[in-house]
């Protein structure tokens, strides 16, 4: 375990970094996705070790690391695409029109970067959105320098994706500072650098707990600053009757194969499961059960986060009307198994119980009876903001369940029909965040070339001459991106 | 004055309100568009009796008040226009690609309203940026339902907007609830409003003590909301010497109109100018001395300003080192009188004094000579996040001063180049906002019609059949929407 990185070398480096911003942010938008791609280029070049090390920190196994390493760099590369393309920049232009009382000045306005970004990486991805992740490849495409505080669960498989950062920059000749690594197992590191009147930002995938104490620290500052925190949710989803009399089976397979995905470690698993009690649900719950009794269990991110998923069941197992419909047939000998599990409660004891609303991050999932479709409404009206909301539905189940789907986008950051809500598209489309708690700001995503905004603001320039004004709105518009021109 | 209204009034408005959001954002983007323009049609039809009742409350005068409201209806109107032509929705489209491993879905987002809005307007502002203005504007725009807390300085114009707006609700059969008018002179009514479960975003113009405690009370919040706060500026001028050469007495013309323009109550007042000494500069001070004290008193909007302002000059003026130019030759006999002043200091008082870097709303502006070109840019790094920031500047002056113009990019939200900050056009490349403390989120302005976007979150809809999509993400885009699509 490396040692804490002490307040003086935070403040040291929270310098650094607001020395670099004045350089990095001057820096074309071409060179910002340069220096993005050869980070690409050494994580590739990282090689075996970098699986190696990830592999024995994370427990996870070598297809996933290499998989979640390529989307690392397809999410660097695709970025740098589409910090270049400049769409980002929501660049706007008004000419002048002297003709008008008052005169209308010529006006431009831009994104520009909003300084140094503070990151805290996740320990269930380490490569996709930890170190060199989505949070870092955004702030260097939105022109911030990058301090990440090393997740303690993976501090060495963090120092390598720095090493590769730190390689990129010398190679592509970015300022000193653009990029630093932090560690500490203390919250007091966490507490320096966001506190720190330099960081300008924080990106953070992590737990409920940690997200709000990071959210409180920023607003509490003289100058508050934004706090980017995802902290997951219970991602509800919803078997609408006549879907389930349709296909129970294959809607169970498809949520038995969400649930334990990845032992249960995603921000997006499926963790509570909503119908209407009768026959079609008792067989949905049938095939669930086991599904999940046939599905082996896997080794969790590291003995906390196995040690956590135990008591979280358990104490949700022994709730009042909670009824276990399936584990694993395997228990796994390992202390660091997480149990593949499905319970089952009625809607009413849901309704009262508040505890029965919380993740239980692992290989685990609540299906809710409700009485009718009446109580699946109240269900959904008492839920909290939620990442993701699936409909598992007919057209005509939607049709006849205005209320219900209306109720169900009003809480979610993404909403999936038929389908699962485990696998995140690294696309522009894609909305990875969702109302609180789901994430502390719901007006922006963690996942997709949108997320560069979170790390700028408008600037205008009014009455400037076109030699004088950025590159990115000079009349000729050299650089070619997108722009919105009045005529 | 009218009562409070009370805790359980504001309980059932707040009701009222939760239940009309979920009417009013299922209505198309033409019924918004139409239900604002109606509200623009029954403020020009308000006629004189709405100018006759702000100028007795505000003070302002006939000609001023008719180009407002002018400009309130301009408002009105070009956000319904910009809420149809839906370029602020961010409507996204990412095709399914069943070859790819694994498959990837159709993903199509846009931006879906936040929920019911509370808004406090301005008392310098009485109708563009009050009761009927640009956040109530921008909220119906994004789909919000508005609670407006009527400025307690202009109450009964705020009623007749108010009346503007349930006569437009009516006419254009909107929700029971879309609005609410609130009134109250205690902080009590305010915090109820904002600590209110059902409120989901706040506007805010005023002062940094007013819109701080919104932020607060906001954050803090089981639910923390969006709070935007519009909390002035000093917005500095900085004369640079080639310009300040060439065109000293004309710049002192410009700046002297700028500072009492509309008696010096507007935020983006130029308080703060800010030179190199010399001969250049001295003749600067003379002339734009001369200037103010050729300037004719005016009545400033209520006592309460009055007072403060005079307290707030006194006490600039008390500062050691701090010496008075200039006030107007005309003392004005009434005690609601703004009195034209203008002081001096040195640039190393300044920077040692933090009570001269504050805002001393009405005709009062400060200007600081400082040693050299590296004072000056010292000055710079020291001053807070601002509205604007304008520099008197030849091309050749900013190229040798590269340094200090961008040191200024860094704490402005619109950087005017020769001219002056007071007059902010209503258009797309306006940014009305900029860094704390001069808004509470730099990322978003209040003015144009990007300020929808403060209202609203993004939705992803995946896998979604075509005909349940709403008709903003259909494929054949029936709305004729702009949006973004991939191949």
């Amino acid at each position: 375990m490396p040692t804490d990185t002490s307040i003086q070398e935070i403040n040291e480096i929270m310098s650094a970094s607001w020395k670099a911003f004045h350089v990095y942010r001057k820096l074309s938008l071409k060179q910002r996705a340069g220096f993005m791609r050869a980070i690409a280029k050494e994580l590739e070049s990282a090689g075996d070790e970098l699986i190696q090390t990830a592999m024995q920190e994370t427990n996870l196994p070598e297809a996933r690391l290499r998989g979640e390493r390529g989307r690392t760099i397809y999410q660097l590369e695709s970025y740098a695409d589409a910090c270049e393309r400049g769409d980002w920049l929501e660049a706007r232009i008004d000419h002048a029109n002297p003709g008008k009382t008052p005169p209308k000045p010529d006006i431009r306005k831009m994104l520009v970067p909003i300084g140094p970004v503070v990151v805290f990486g996740a320990s269930n991805f380490p490569f996709a959105y930890s170190t060199a992740g989505g949070d870092t490849a955004t702030a260097f495409a939105a022109g911030c320098p990058v301090i990440v505080k090393a997740h303690p669960a993976h501090p060495q498989t963090s120092h390598l994706a720095a090493q590769a950062i730190f390689r990129a920059a010398e190679k592509t000749g970015m300022p000193a500072g653009i990029f630093a690594h932090v560690t500490g197992m203390s919250f007091e590191v966490g507490k320096a650098l966001v506190t720190h009147t330099n960081c300008k930002a924080v990106g953070f995938t992590g737990s409920y707990a940690g997200g709000k104490q990071l959210f409180d620290w920023a607003n509490q500052r003289p100058e508050p600053i934004p706090v980017f925190a995802e902290m997951g949710s219970v991602n509800p989803v919803f078997l609408l009757p006549e879907k389930l009399a349709a296909a129970a089976g294959e809607v169970a397979t498809q949520c038995a194969g969400s649930i334990t995905l990845g032992v249960g470690q995603f921000c997006t698993n499926p963790g509570l499961i909503i119908g209407i009690d009768g026959t079609d649900l008792q067989q949905f719950i049938h095939d669930l059960g086991k599904a999940i009794q046939q599905t082996m269990p896997g080794m969790m991110l590291h003995q906390g986060i196995a040690d956590n998923f135990a008591n979280k069941r358990e104490e949700a197992l022994m709730q009042e009307n909670v009824h276990l419909v399936a584990e694993s047939a395997q228990s796994g000998e390992d202390r660091c198994t997480g149990l593949p599990t499905v319970a089952t409660v009625d809607g009413k004891t849901f309704l009262a119980n508040p505890l029965l609303h919380k993740e239980v991050f692992g290989p685990y999932s609540l299906v809710v009876r409700c009485a009718d479709a009446a109580e699946m409404r109240e269900v959904t009206l008492h839920l909290e903001g939620q990442l993701t909301a699936t409909l598992m539905a007919t057209t005509t189940d939607m049709l006849s369940n205005e209320e219900l789907v209306e109720a169900v986008k009003n809480i979610c950051g993404r909403f999936v029909m038929n389908g699962v809500p485990t696998g995140v598209e690294v696309c522009l489309s894609m909305q990875h965040g969702g109302p609180f708690p789901a994430s502390t700001d719901s007006r922006f995503g963690s996942v997709g070339a949108d997320a560069i905004k979170r790390f700028a603001r408008p600037l205008s320039f009014q009455n400037w001459p076109d030699e004088l004004l950025p590159e990115e709105l000079k009349e000729a518009n050299p650089l070619g991106i997108g722009r919105s021109v009045s005529s």
